[in-house]
């Protein structure tokens, strides 16, 4: 075998030297002489490449005289220049291309743009087909219209320098780069005739999200999906950097993609006719072999992974700017990134320059007198739902088909009295998942980092199998649950699978990430960018609502198994919490009724971020259904069961919140009414996170009387938290009372401990949470000292127990509720 | 050209079938035929390879009888069996056998643990080369050594299951995947003898950071720099999934390795002797060529990137247990992942077949009477400091050589009075960085990910260039800055920067990260594990501190140049808040003079993260630099420039903390002193974030008595602070007066803005905080009421004018203290 593998690295060794790795030149393309347009198309499509060019510049520039139908002035200019050059002019060369193929092929296809700061690109390519016209009327085809889609750009009041939500046919902004590969392939699961034509900018591609998601191919089913056409844009520069991929060899570049499973075809230089040629030539090349797989596949009824065909198209940054200005380079270098005349307002030679620049695309033959696009031009362009700009995938929420959600209720655990049973949660409710996923095989798919079976949700594969388009091995019918259909997207790869999911729910579908907890805050930044996103969209008229976005953490840091410190962090919920109270949502529900009541009303809701936090361990039962829907739809309340406070203001309030943190405070009521059976104590649990906000913040929010009622305003709270204690007070330091207001949560004091070690070094096991109470109560007198020493020394046997013999957390924490 | 390319294309399109990727069968290899062992040799490797496979499974099952001197009973065994078994045999295999070319060449290397749940591999192997014991004299090399090294490993204060801090030879814990790589390459820059020998774990290879890392040879020098070889073990499975690694054909992985820059050298199979031969021979290889190209760099002087040699190692997952246990499949697939019985504790058979597996080893060969490594196979370890779990570079606080640090005075500003002059605090901090770069070549680098000049630290290229191997073209000398040789290190990936910096800061040396402030949550996950590495090394006696990680936070919320929502996050500064205290610092330098101060301070400090947020804009400056220093020391001061109540209680406490922030909080002050001549007001500012933490929770945080002193207890306070406001809140909840407390800050109101509407938005511009104050003091009255008017329509209009000019902020917030 030895000897092909050889033979592949020698001839990769001996062709290490650099084969013209300059964007400048004729094409030189993969598809070598193949020239299928006519001189004619060449002209007009370099005219509509030219109108888009004039456009950014525009953008960038101008507030006033858009056609230069006067000599420009300072005046004309925008007194503040800010927005991006480098990258429009190839996103825009590729876009017009497309556009080619999807009026001779009746393509369905969007673009996304990855590079981020090329919008301008994107933005002119949807005013002159038409489309950004109909969507703000006052943008209109005409001389004011243009006047007034240059003036808002980057300018106050204005649209941003992405593709921001108000960006018609957009559904990835860009603003953080990496993930407009795995926001891709989310957008076509499960969309058969759909092509996201991707551009991946060169410097996004040194992120770590987007190097993996390259990755994503051996997850799409050729059958059931659509399919994702990369366009890698080796642009060479960054800010102000040249990028890896543009300055490696053509061979280490090649072998790379295909390395990665796809097939890499090459178009390269800067000469517009050639380039034309070949660009056109290789994208129809690319899109034809799309089609034939997925015929291939369709027709065979088998499915199986083509190396799908990308492009990689080199041309220079800022290309058709002045390759130098003032002896600095320009077009072709990293200074042509941003505003490639940076002093054009106040320097005079430096104003003329930019008139000549801008004139020399002869706005004047491109627009008509009233200031629209020409009619030849205009033709070259799709035509209503055709443009990629109009593309109703991209508004996902105008094709969200509805999820059906079987009666969540028929799901629900027996519990005839509350603490008494335990009962793993997570696999409970793992069967209500197995059943949405079911009653859902179109447009609903569960996503996870290669934890699903840990996490108890395995019952979910008897409706839907893990999607793996790799290869089978013998071992994996013992109980692998691969299939090359699925409703299970598995890899290892927390950015790839949560940019699936934003893919898939911005696209109009429904969806669920399952994570182990610890890791979660690796896409702290994905998420609040989508928290954005969503908050964005919500002043975007014509936007309408998708999905919301569900997130279920599980394997949590209070059962940790000894798994150590790093996998301890909480903390993901500080970040939730700072993100706008329109569109995010944060459920604690203490069991398995809890759970299954949340995340039915999570997976019906739409627009929010909502976070589900709920341990896979057995854990003891509180609620029956009737009780448990009662207290979810209220958020947070009193449990009747287990206070003793009837009739009266209690002495003490015992609250609680996470499902390990309410069976500890259970605990502690329980040893306190032991011991001092006179005490009132109301025991009180939070699921909706946000009940504790003033209702004047949060839509959930309690109000002042609310909370006191429920808090009291003066008597001592012992508050046992999920997640690090000053999230409570952050959320409750408006209440009144809050300085009566004690809560335990996790610290990172972690160590490798027993669950019950972990919970005595942050004083939240029962023991120190009846202490706490105990030394807020000093009317308790000799009797408190006496019952907290008493404590204290059973904590230490407890504790000493589990130290030396190594106990199972079920063993260690097992009790029931007494009364 | 393009017949070449295309070539590569076609052998490689012909090449797709799968070339035998199972794990099963004799060693294939590239390197062939050749036999580098004898068969005493192999006899000996295979011995010692077993006895770390018995302790590997001790660790995972034994609290008694070690050496199954008795037979074995259920009373021997943890009650609960924690541990990780998948990676162990992998690991261990290349970890021996990279001893034998230690030995051979006296090479200086150590070993990288990238699987994360490997570290019965690198324990075992820590063992029997005798350093565990020495460092741990309890886990002496004898039976009752043996039994307690056993029985800590999952056990409740014991060690974890990942290379934690304990761990002799660790400077990576793998607790969260991906950073292997990252972390090798930044021990090796600048230390161009040491040979990080880095296993890679197919599951973490999915990860992004893991993928893109690969990249990293870009930016090694083979003269100044070391090496890093890398092991790609193709494992097969994760928890619960194929890897997508091993299930693409052996021509994609070469070409994905070749693609990355990397020579890749297979091994693959399980049939041991042939194996053994086989990774003998190929480690040797890359050693060799490792060797070969430094000589061929150092003795030119010409630097120059090779295609440095890597391994992909592919043999079964549990490598060495039962194929099949019960008719489910165990080696071989993903069943072996953590504790391959798990039910030896409650069924006799699996019991039986535990000790059957374990006496298979047959440990009565490999070890003596007393219980040490029989003597010939102690032979086969390398011996002193050439022990890979004994290299000092993995305690690098132990060869940390001092940081030369300029005097940073000498590069302050100067400041007649307060609130006056405006000037660049970053460009002013980039000449003191300069030349702390300039006197600290061979230990002191600057990360970043392509922010560097946009940061305005473009000052310290004179110093230290960017380190660049890739190709070079015309316009980089154009103000280029690349260099092979350099200081500044930049690529598009905060996760390969950040890795790089932790992996130079743990092997010994001292570094400083810059970022944009909004997309520094892509390494929230990062950075919190960085801090529980530092919090555990402190109960880690033998653990010497390291340099202090520094990161530099630019580009901040309230600059954003109409840069759009999604570039907006303050909140970094909660996810560092959240970790311990011990290890996290977090500035927010207010000016240039106290940029300087801080930073001096952080450079200088060891075991810290220190988060200094500080914008890169123009600004006001405040404090000259004895009051700066003065300032900074404290911490948190009231500016007596800028106060007015000189001997007398105030009436108003106004508090900033931040640049942009205390820029408007003292306009704010101004506002309301010409309105009110005799209002006495307060102006305080805070430097260092955790001062305002009770001094019992924080080192940093001032006595009660402290707070007071400066806050008041019952004035109102108006808080202009740079990051949510709540952060605020969730310091002071415990301080009395906290009611009094109002803060301002970033609410995730943003919009496209001027940086003046943003501040509106947000209720943190001068007027707004003014209003908040007349607000509060109802003792203003009617006088009151009219300048809260007049407030507002000067607000109105300064809103109006940037609103429709899109006016540069400095000119909108142009403006001098007029006191």
């Amino acid at each position: 075998m030895a000897s092909k593998e050889e033979k592949l690295s020698e001839s990769l060794s001996t062709n290490v030297d650099n084969l013209s790795i300059s964007p400048y030149g004729p094409a030189r393309a993969t598809v070598g002489e193949e020239r299928p347009l006519s001189d004619e198309e060449i002209r007009k499509m370099t005219d509509f490449f030219h109108a888009t060019m004039y456009l950014c510049l525009g953008m960038i520039y101008l507030k006033e005289n858009p056609l230069l139908r006067e000599p420009l002035t300072v005046d004309h200019l925008k007194r503040r220049l800010l927005g991006h050059w480098g990258s429009d002019a190839g996103q825009s060369f590729t876009y017009i291309h497309m556009n080619r193929l999807i009026k001779k092929y009746d393509l369905d296809a969007f673009f996304v743009s990855g590079p981020g700061h090329g919008a301008p690109a994107v933005l002119s390519n949807s005013y002159l087909e038409g489309v950004y016209s109909e969507v703000y009327p006052d943008k209109s085809e005409d001389v004011k219209g243009m006047q007034r889609f240059f003036k808002q750009f980057s300018f106050p009041g204005g649209i941003g320098s992405h593709a921001t939500p108000e960006t018609p046919g957009s559904l990835h902004e860009g603003g953080e780069l990496g993930y407009s590969i795995s926001h891709a392939f989310g957008a076509v699961f499960d969309h058969p005739n759909l092509i996201a034509l991707t551009m991946v900018g060169d410097g996004e591609s040194e992120t770590g999200p987007l190097a993996t998601s390259w990755h994503s191919t051996k997850f799409l089913n050729p059958i059931t999906d659509g399919a994702v056409l990369p366009v890698l844009h080796l642009n060479g520069y960054k800010i102000n950097n040249p990028t890896v991929l543009a300055r490696v060899s053509h061979t280490e570049l090649e072998a790379l993609f295909i390395g990665y499973g796809w097939k890499p075809y090459f178009v390269e230089g800067d000469d517009l006719p050639t380039m034309h040629q070949a660009m056109a030539a290789t994208m129809e090349q690319c899109v034809t072999e799309i089609r034939d797989y997925q015929k291939q596949a369709r027709e065979s009824g088998k499915a199986f992974r083509p190396r799908w065909p990308m492009i990689v198209l080199r041309t220079p940054k800022g290309w058709t700017a002045p390759r130098k200005l003032n002896g600095h380079f320009l077009e072709g270098f990293w200074r042509s990134h941003q505003v490639p005349i940076p002093n054009a307002v106040t320097n005079k030679t430096a104003l003329q320059e930019l008139e000549q620049w801008m004139r020399g695309y002869h706005p004047e033959k491109l627009f008509d007198e009233s200031g629209a696009l020409v009619p030849e031009l205009k033709a070259l362009a799709p035509t209503g739902l055709r443009r990629m700009s109009a593309n109703p995938v991209t508004n996902g929420g105008s094709l969200r088909r509805k999820l059906h959600v079987p009666d969540f209720r028929a799901y629900g655990v027996e519990v005839k009295k509350g603490g008494i049973t335990s009962l793993g949660s997570m696999s409970q409710f793992a069967t209500f998942l197995r059943d949405v996923v079911k009653e859902n095989q179109q447009h609903f798919r569960v996503f996870g980092p290669d934890e699903t079976e840990s996490n108890k949700l395995a019952a979910i594969y008897e409706a839907g199998k893990k999607v793996w388009m790799g290869d089978f091995f013998e071992e994996d019918a013992d109980g692998g649950n691969l299939a090359f259909e699925g409703r299970v997207m598995e890899m290892l790869s927390e950015h790839t699978v949560e940019g699936w999911l934003e893919g898939y729910i911005l696209s109009g579908r429904h969806g669920l990430l399952n994570s182990y907890e610890p890791f979660i805050h690796i896409i702290d930044s994905m998420v609040g960018q989508h928290c954005k996103w969503l908050e964005k969209c919500l002043e975007v008229e014509w936007r309408q609502k998708v999905a919301s976005l569900n997130i279920l953490l599980t394997a949590t840091v209070w059962r940790q198994d000894h798994n150590g410190f790093t996998h301890q962090d909480p903390g993901f919920l500080d970040v939730v919490a700072n993100k706008s109270p329109e569109v995010v949502r944060i459920y604690l529900p203490p069991d398995a009724n809890c759970l299954l009541s949340v995340a039915n009303h999570c997976l019906r809701s739409s627009n929010y971020v909502n976070v589900i936090v709920a341990d896979k361990q057995e854990h003891l039962q509180f609620l029956d259904m009737e009780q448990a829907i009662a207290h979810c739809t209220k958020g947070v309340g009193r449990w009747e069961w287990a206070s003793n406070d009837q009739g009266v203001e209690p002495d003490l309030v015992m609250a609680s919140c996470g499902d390990v943190s309410t069976h500890e405070s259970l605990a502690a009521t329980a040893l306190l009414r032991e011991h001092f059976p006179e005490l009132k104590i109301r025991f009180v649990n939070v699921v909706d996170l946000f009940k504790l906000i003033p209702e004047r913040e949060h839509p959930h929010g309690l109000s002042d009387g609310e909370y006191k009622a429920l808090f009291t305003e003066d008597k001592p709270v012992i508050f046992n938290f999920h997640s690090y204690p000053w999230l409570i007070h952050r959320l409750t330091y408006k209440r009144q009372g809050q300085y009566k207001l004690h809560v335990c949560g996790y610290k990172e004091k972690g160590n490798i401990d027993t669950p019950l070690e972990l919970a005595i070094r942050n004083g939240t096991d029962r023991f120190s949470l009846a202490m706490d109470a105990i030394d807020r109560l000093p009317m308790l007198g000799n009797k408190g000292s006496a019952a907290r020493e008493a404590l204290r020394n059973e904590q230490i046997k407890a504790a000493n127990y589990a130290f030396f013999e190594g106990v199972d957390p079920e063993e260690l924490t097992k009790w029931s509720w007494p009364f």
